[in-house]
């Protein structure tokens, strides 16, 4: 696999020890730590060995272990509710520009712990929508 | 791999081609179609074809090609800034329970549009988060 770091990246240097972090656990190709300013108790993060800012400039070789390895943080965090998010670009709430995934448990239904979030599900044509779907479908 | 279906699951059926999708890619493991509830345009769900309502009931096999579709989406959709969802239990805002992963644009930072995030950051003592670390190497 080829590798990738960034001498300059707050996560590669927790990746690579320089930086001290609440380890969980770690395989070839993610690194999982606790987020030392959670949401909820019990947030952590999964992050691919790879440094690139979003999703979509990760090599797959580096996402296919992600989810289990947030599945196991989830079982051993023994949380009934709770979410995983990726989030890719400032307005889209990254703060660290590594490509991180949340696991954040919601321990009630309170705004006040663990991930809030809005759903402003838009009004959309049916035509608008088939057309859309005939786009993607020769970009896929 | 153990296939899991359930009649009666909504998610289940668009799978199975019961109820028309705007489909998008299948694999052996996972299936995607644009919601047609989008919050924004683009706004698309990868899920694996295994009927569990959470992450941590869906067998490994059925999580790892799950990533990589989500990024083939996020390149056609072309999208600069996005968001990567999957909520688990309904006090984390799952709505239908087969476990699926949103894949939302966010084409501005307007909270007219797209995912819209509220971070309620928790205050932690070291030693709090020190005998939680602890406690999860435990099961890990």
């Amino acid at each position: 696999m080829a590798a990738k770091s960034l001498a300059t990246c707050i996560f590669c240097k927790i990746i690579k020890g320089e930086i001290p972090s609440y380890k969980l656990i770690e395989t070839d190709t993610v690194f999982s730590f606790l987020d030392i300013g959670p949401l909820s108790k019990g947030h952590a993060l999964v992050i691919p060995k790879y440094h690139a800012e979003k999703l979509h400039e990760v090599p797959d070789e580096y996402l296919t272990e992600t989810l289990p390895i947030a599945k196991k943080i989830a079982i051993a965090l023994g949380a009934e509710n709770y979410n995983i998010l990726q989030n890719n670009g400032r307005i889209a709430h990254q703060e660290v520009p590594h490509i991180h995934f949340h696991v954040i448990p919601k321990p009630s239904a309170s705004d006040d712990e663990g991930l809030v979030i809005g759903w402003p599900t838009q009004e959309v044509e049916q035509e608008e929508i088939e057309q859309l779907h005939d786009e993607l479908l020769k970009k896929l």
